[in-house]
């Protein structure tokens, strides 16, 4: 018997709340025939069954009733918040319709449906997992699902339980799949529907249909909560500045996040930094002007929010990542003993390289001169960026104190974010969100619809007045090379530039790294008022215009 | 105008529950005379004034009138959460005795006394630091009050402002320095009381009188939360060892209670570390040995906590460390070049202290040769003891492989908590705790006490219940070495290995080890049911066999 939590306890009897119209029989209302975001012959030929359905929103319909039917849910990729609740509302859903139906989970991602390794969800066991964080009901894993032989494999065990759908909980990668995998049934008319979930806590899977991928939510709470103890310990003490990376591998919409909830010194976008097409030393300069600028004020102290991605977007580090790769994986490379590795490389990169390769901190040029991953690349993610930047901003201070024009301490404390918060349990916005898309699914999928993605909308209404349906997959797609190839991909959501996040965080910044403006918003809660717990982030707020 | 968190908006009307003696006017019930915990005639000879003097009970009394006085208040050291509510407490006790009353605050620690640097505490001013985190409403700092010149500096302020006593906030040391003030005003009959007040999310600060330090139970619920977020993670994806380092840097009683909270696989506890004469390769073994026997069911994941201050209590490590400072202090080491320091560290170690040396990675036994304080010292604290147990237990396994007693993978994540936790917002019990030490202080005050410590006690009881009253400093001291030198101090609580927390946590550990029987304690929560937002601590809770 596991032990559970006071929270965990209390928690498991919030009943999520659902859209007005899938609180009952619905009824699809279908839109025109749709077209994919580019590429739209190409993406047609690959898809030519999946390819041009229309958007479907459901209104309240009339009572019918539904043959038993059995349907399988994967969960793919890393843990977003709300997980479980896609699975619950699902589940819920699928019973509505006909209370013998079945849902089974395939185990550990999609691996669990190549392997045959599944379970039933049953009643006891989805009580257990109400409102709760993590992926530990059935596991998740990282297998792609892209060869003809794991789907044949999968089709097998389909066919073995009888379902008639899959629902596949990822990000963009795993919902183009799910498309893939939905475009190879229909073609071979299996009688298989596919039907994808958008979930990341990074905030990428979004566009004109998708408001937001699930977890967003929560886990940008989270890590601002933690930023926000920090700051307030920052501004307590008077004597740190604190680096603080958070995840982001791709997009920088969780550091954005944080940003608006938490009014940090310095936010670091990696859009950004790619666009200006800055150099480390500039982004090093920007940071170390503004501790500079509070050290005039008497302020040694500060906060730097730093999207983990960062350093990939600086454009003179990705051409130095990719001549190190090139170089690496000569013969010649190969042959060379670990100690002279670092000799080596630097007498093979181009002049331009070597010098970002020398500007770099002795500690990171060397990891990126000799560890590589099994594929022979460099390591990108085992750099601590957090320390790379402040260790550099402390050899320019250091620079500008001989110059008179740093007048202060600097002193560092380091942190990253990211495990933190991908299991927390669900805040109610996660909660009610995901409970509704899995809900939602189960309409689609006696709708008869595969290669649809389920969808709800105007997320920044109360829950009662969000938009339930589905989206075609493919008119998300474009052509993108991956592995040197052209391949249909949903296209990723970085942060705009010109969109009204960053845009309210541009006007703001100079303030906020001059004065301390730090907000501190506290940590999740369930209960309480409503303006506490049931709002939705601040970057779905302003891209609504709310 | 500073922006607000719609939390930190709500939060502020929260009032704090108060014992039913403080609700009204009271009167003191004094105990017997009492003696010191150790070194009787000593601390009476070093505190003729304060010494023997009665434990304090309140009760409600009958009503009376108060001349004007003032206070003054100090935050000394790090920042635990509920600081501003012992402000708060303080200002609507010493208000509601005299609405004349004023509360002043000296800025950054026990400097701002010594400094003359002040603010009046307005009642604008308390309203907008209710129920918040941080000490940053008059900061805090870590100046010790230990000298004459300072007290005699102190006096001149606290006359000018016609402060008739001083509380201050901190802990072991701060106290003990708080009852020298004290005494010495006493002897000098300056008319100035002094009370103190217990601090310290490390909860070292408790004994037969005082029950715990304010801030322990927030900071410890905060790290929880993440811990139990983190092993969610671990139990979704199956894929990693977490190694979560806590603070605590003296006692284990955070990680001890993060444990009891979060049951994960592996807690250490430098205590028993100590007390068992475990070697680093003892650790290591352990947890090599639980990482084994979890892989052998399929487990290739887990959690350890790991408290701050380990490396320190190991015995080994402690001589080492001592005889590096002496090596390292020669004035032939002195001379040595940064590039030879190692061999000359390596010549000059006893051979029991080069064996250890040898057996740490490279780069710890780097770090401490080459990196000194201020002081010439080791920097122990600098050292990522996270990864450096990570790191042998890493080695350890490969050669339990070669041996084919470890079947497993083995890959590591690596955390810390501790500015995350120290400025978190009150949870309820600290919240009310807090505002109940302030306001008891207020009483002690016309109660004519000096050197007493304010003390709410049977807090495991409702707020209501709780026992108000005043406990001698003097009372909790004994001498120990300082620096060379014997010094009254009052006695730091280490985990007791015998005391109901550890014995709990022992008899479970080995079920936890290889079950995964993780709990997941979740967020803060101030609203919502009882059960789940004011709870004390596990430790509270089984330290009073509740």
């Amino acid at each position: 018997m596991s032990v559970k939590s006071n929270l965990q306890i209390a928690r498991s009897a919030y009943k999520p709340k659902l859209p007005t119209a899938l609180q009952g029989p619905v009824k699809s209302i279908e839109g025109a025939a749709t077209e994919s975001v580019g590429n739209q012959s190409e993406i047609k030929e690959l898809f030519p069954n999946t390819y041009g359905m229309p958007v479907v929103e459901f209104a309240k319909g009339d009572s019918k009733t539904f043959p038993q039917f059995n349907v399988g849910i994967i969960l793919s990729g890393g843990q977003a918040p709300g997980g479980h609740n896609v699975i619950s509302g699902l589940y819920d859903g699928v019973k509505s319709l006909n209370p013998n139906n079945k849902l089974y989970g395939f185990l550990m991602g999609p691996g669990g449906l190549v392997d045959h390794k599944y379970m039933e969800i049953t009643p006891a066991l989805i009580d257990e997992y109400r409102n709760t964080g993590g992926f530990d009901i059935i596991g998740s894993g990282r297998t792609k699902l892209e060869e003809v032989d794991q789907f044949e494999k999968g089709i097998e065990i389909l066919r073995e339980l009888s379902i008639r759908a899959l629902v596949i909980i990822g990000g963009d990668d795993s919902n183009t799949n799910a498309c893939v995998l939905a475009e190879y049934y229909a073609a071979k008319k299996y009688g298989v529907q596919v039907i994808g979930c958008p979930k990341t806590i990074d905030g990428d899977l979004k566009n004109s249909q998708i408001e937001t991928s699930f977890g967003f939510d929560t886990a940008c709470k989270t890590y601002s909560e933690l930023i926000g103890n920090i700051e307030r310990d920052c501004n307590s003490a008077r004597k740190y500045w604190h680096f603080i990376k958070v995840m982001g591998r791709s997009a920088s919409h969780i550091a954005l996040e944080c940003a608006l909830q938490t009014q940090p010194n310095i936010c670091l976008i990696s859009e950004e930094v790619e666009a200006k097409e800055q150099s480390l030393d500039d982004i090093v300069s920007y940071i170390a002007g503004i501790v500079a600028k509070r050290a005039e004020n008497g302020n040694n102290f500060g906060t730097v929010i730093i999207p983990e991605g960062l350093i990939e977007f600086v454009p003179a580090i990705k051409k130095l990542i990719a001549e190190l790769n090139d170089v690496l994986a000569t013969p010649e490379a190969q042959a060379v003993s670990r100690d002279e590795q670092i000799d080596f490389v630097k007498s093979h990169l181009s002049s331009a390289n070597l010098a970002v390769f020398n500007s770099l901190p002795a500690g990171v040029a060397r990891q990126l001169a000799l560890d590589r991953d099994p594929h022979g690349n460099v390591q990108v993610s085992l750099i601590e960026t957090e320390k790379l930047l402040s260790e550099m901003v402390g050899k320019k201070l250091a620079e500008m104190k001989k110059d008179g024009k740093f007048v202060g301490k600097f002193s560092a404390q380091h942190h990253f974010f990211g495990y933190e918060g991908r299991c927390a349990a669900p805040s109610n916005f996660d909660a009610d969100y995901c409970y509704s898309l899995g809900y939602n699914a189960s309409r689609l999928i006696v709708e008869g619809k595969t290669g649809y993605m389920s969808v709800i909308r105007n997320t920044t209404a109360p829950a009662s007045e969000w938009i339930a349906g589905g989206v075609p997959i493919t008119m998300m797609m474009n052509l993108e090379k991956r592995n040197g190839k052209m391949k249909p991909v949903i296209r990723k959501a970085l942060v705009e530039l010109d969109g009204a996040p960053f845009k309210y965080f541009a006007a703001n910044r100079d303030e906020w790294a001059v004065e301390t403006a730090y907000v501190y918003p506290g940590s999740i809660q369930y209960w309480g008022p409503s303006e506490v717990c049931d709002q939705p982030t601040k970057t779905l707020k302003l891209e609504h215009n709310k």
